[in-house]
């Protein structure tokens, strides 16, 4: 931590400073600058965390060195981590190919969807039960029943399943039927969710905040962490942008930045990020070749008839397609695509 | 709602879009321009929102053309929404003075900031016994000890008392003490939270999520609505901004913009919009200047002892200076100030 | 100036590092914390801003501790500036009303606005004889016509007159036919005219870049001050925002944030800021308490006709209920509007 | 064009409407919606774009349907232009690998740079003479000494070169010395320096401003293509955003944005975009996979000796894998890279 002091600080609001350092048994190292005397402090810098040094008179400026999330940071753990969902594994040269429709409709169209999808090459299913719509009026889920659904397609065709919660209350419920659970972006800083979840030990999809910055996303990676869940996977999904020509502003540097912080395996979903069909694939492709760890995508057979967000589906045969470049840019880029189970049937 | 098809949009494909116009019992009404065709659609608007339309083959754009808020529309309710807090009015001409510490601490330090805010003429009192907080390390607040504090100190000095829920299984308890119920920023899209508030008659503060648009900030607001709750009062905190000069980008414009699409009363705070005391004040006035019905401060007697966001905190020696000059601003602009209930002893 | 190594920095690296600060004359105080080295250099920190410190191996930041603005700065010149167009002050308590079209069109309408202007109270004129327009195919201004048509219009009602340069090859003719420069937004960094305005005497009028910092900001102002032009005044005119409700993001915090670094006045725009009439009231209020230091709207008799930007400018009516509205602050703030010159005629 | 009436507008307005649409030479569509009035307008909507329709009373929104960049739109040119500088071929499958130093500082510097940049596999040489710095104390560029220099060094190593101007005082010294033209992000909207580039013949970069939306983007190019110059290369470089992990945002959505909204060739610049060598990499290869026309690189041999943004250069070690990288991705997409000139002399 280093304290840097206002010009107009007075001798008595830099021995004040000193005194509050010690008092948390740290080292005060005080150095007077040309312009500015700068405070560097020695020890654990997170006892200074949750002192509001800032409302101290006299003091200008307060600089960590160090990142405020530890479990979550590359200095915690070298090694990328890998996730493991149900045999399918994340991260450290694995990649995760997660597709399936925006919200789940009915059994039939799930089933026509997982289906399309495993023989496209996904090795892993979602779908939304409970959906966090903008509007009230909107079409907000099956609930349970679509869980069941889900998680009749993800056997019957050897996909493990990804699903969102949104209310703490409904953990319990989808624990049991997913192989992943996924926290959306409108819950980053939902820290209830965080928590609850963390006390789990189910892989979690973690998708950034549309205003989150990559230290807010690992915080609130750190939340699930440090409950005790080791399995978190980041989600780059767009963040707000001031250009409508995309729903969001896809942030492919995000996937580099949190490799460099970070030991968490990272993926893209083109599809929240620009909102257009017709921009998925060049976006999936730069993600993989800027390394990410996996890329989400929303597969629809019948997208104008799509209950939620049909318009950024990419179709089966667009998605088959899609795949087959991944698959090759991966061999380029030296990683695996883990196969998921066998059809249970067919 | 307009739909603009593509320049290659072929006659199938129009005809296609007018069936299922029709379909849904509305009617198509279409015209052919010199480049483009486009299909005005006349009707109940809501029944094609929730069909993607974008989805279809050769449709390049859909605009619709009425909101899709209704409830919390000027258009629904042309008068202004005077929200009543247990006798203190909001919206209308009548401002909130909403003050208090971030986080409620203890029963002295309570006590102690209620004392100051009500002598300073504050009307409400805040303090959060549930925290938000971006580390999972940070003091996460009392929880119902913290409530019983809030609710004896809004007692003894006849403050009406406001703060925060983040979790649904706690709203039933919240309500018990409190008279408003906050709903943050990052919660702004909890569609769990807003829909079980809407079901309770309480008035509620709601806060503009950081990268929220006005017209997101409706649609929540729109939850609550919908839900039969129509004590809303909107809050403007600072949205997400590039210069790191201030915390966050504090929209004044916001307020005359609500002002024009809604009938909702719209407060701001200057406290989480800049995070720095020194722009508390200018913005304060701002906020007042530009319309708003209220200015929600953070007030803190010791801000180096705080534990959360002590440093953004006014003395309540500048807070007493800041409703000096917030009353006579109103007193310009024909606003009035409601008195808080007289003290209950002292 | 303060330098964080990386922690995997070796001995050898540290060793350059101040190797390197030394070889500049200045003198590096090392401070070892517990996961961090940390060198603070004292001395002149400007010798070390030219040099590339982030590039060298083991360094982590660079953190400069004085602002990169000398002149601009608060701390050079503590007192307020006050800029002085042709007799009317800005700045230090003196608030300029700014008003005219957008661009120059004809010598009657000019004369019309004028007149209405002066009427209403405005103590400046503004008028753009070369437009910086978004398409090549909009009305770009009258050019030297329009100079003169705009010196005859202030000199006839005794306003003095701003008006944009863009090309640094007309800034002698500009400077031949105004009191005061103005910088457009999109001129903000230009830095050929920057220092070419910088080397007249006029006073300048600022605006703020849409992606500008408030640092950015102040370094442009830096370049005109360097080449020994101290005449600047700042202009809030709102930035880059992700919502479409208004055409930019009216920063009001921008005016205190200035006054804190800066002895510049600044002026709030809220023509450009909102782009919609209906704001512009509200939104120059907000930045009348805020402390601006003037206000620039854009006035037309007749918007429907007019050549650029008529959508966001207000009638003469609204304007002479404005600058009543401004007055009526001013007086509450103890705030003075110079008057300008009486009538050369009428 | 669309012209949605406010529902308050009164039958005279909306035939007021009318009457200025008719008198502009176009029909007016009439569609009375159960809420809204709207009126299509039919025939050559340029004329109506100068009109201010919106400032007429009763006008709630105006919507173009077509892009108001003609020459530059996909419609006006279906195939994609491929841009030829002085040998080198850029779009329609051809990819440009342009590196070099940020500031040309001196001679033998230069020559090393080229030298190592030209065995890397870069095709085009850049450097800049006259630079863009945000501070006026900061190192401004050798001017035409600089242009010298660079000339010799592309002569040398057979390199087209790239250079920037900033002051339409010097487009013909810098066209007599350079192949290709660079605009830099801060005069994306220096319309002068558009209009006057846009009367020579000569291949322009034109980067993306910080605040440009795509649609401003293309508007800046159709300043240059109406003057008669169909030359113009568009570069990404990043826009701003809010995380300060990068200096800038990168938004490589904007390669598949404008392949479809434009025929104009699209390269991206990560150097800038990042400002961060660790980012370089990973951010070119997802340029590329995104479609992107070329890369654009800073590379410095001695960084921390760089006289301008040193941190930001890729070493030439690095350099070299990034283009074999390049180079199999490009095989992979099935693009090529046009071989650059043999050497005039080693």
């Amino acid at each position: 931590m280093i304290i840097i002091l206002k010009d107009s600080a007075t001798p008595e609001q830099v021995d004040h400073v000193i005194e509050r350092v010690e008092s948390l048994g740290l080292q005060a190292h005080l150095s007077r600058g040309t312009y500015r005397t700068v405070i560097g402090v020695i020890g654990d810098e997170e006892k200074l965390q949750a002192a509001p040094l800032m409302a101290i008179p006299g003091v200008a400026q307060v600089m960590p060195v160090l990142p405020p999330y530890k479990l979550a940071s590359r200095q915690a753990h070298p090694q990328p981590t890998v996730v493991d969902v149900s045999g399918v594994k994340i991260g450290g040269g694995h990649l995760a190919l997660i597709a399936g429709p925006c919200a789940i409709e009915s059994a039939e169209r799930m089933d026509g969807i997982a289906r399309a999808v495993k023989a496209a090459g996904a090795n892993l299913l979602r779908g939304g039960a409970f959906k966090p719509r903008t509007s009230p009026y909107s079409f907000q889920g099956m609930g349970e029943d679509g869980l069941k659904i889900l998680r009749e397609a993800g056997d019957k065709y050897g996909l493990p399943v990804v699903t969102e919660v949104m209310d703490p209350r409904r953990i319990e419920m989808v624990v049991e039927y997913a192989d992943m659970i996924q926290l959306g972006a409108r819950n980053m800083q939902n820290f209830v969710l965080l928590t609850e979840v963390g006390a789990t030990n189910k892989p979690v999809l973690l998708k950034r905040g549309m205003s989150a910055t990559i230290k807010d996303l690992l915080m609130s990676a750190e939340y699930i962490l440090s409950e005790g869940n080791p399995n978190v996977v980041l989600c780059e999904r767009g963040v707000k942008g001031f250009d409508t020509e995309t729903r969001n502003l896809y942030d492919v540097s995000a996937v580099p930045v949190c490799h460099g912080l970070s030991h968490l395996p990272i993926v893209v979903d083109p599809s929240h990020a620009t909102g257009r069909p017709d921009l998925i694939v060049p976006c999936a492709l730069a993600g993989v070749a800027a390394g990410a760890d996996g890329v989400h995508v929303e597969v629809h057979d019948q997208p104008e008839e799509a209950l939620s967000d049909g318009a950024q589906a990419l179709l089966p045969d667009q998605y088959t397609e899609l795949v087959g470049q991944i698959r090759r840019l991966a061999d380029l880029l030296g990683k695996q695509i883990s196969p998921s189970g066998g059809l249970a049937e067919v």
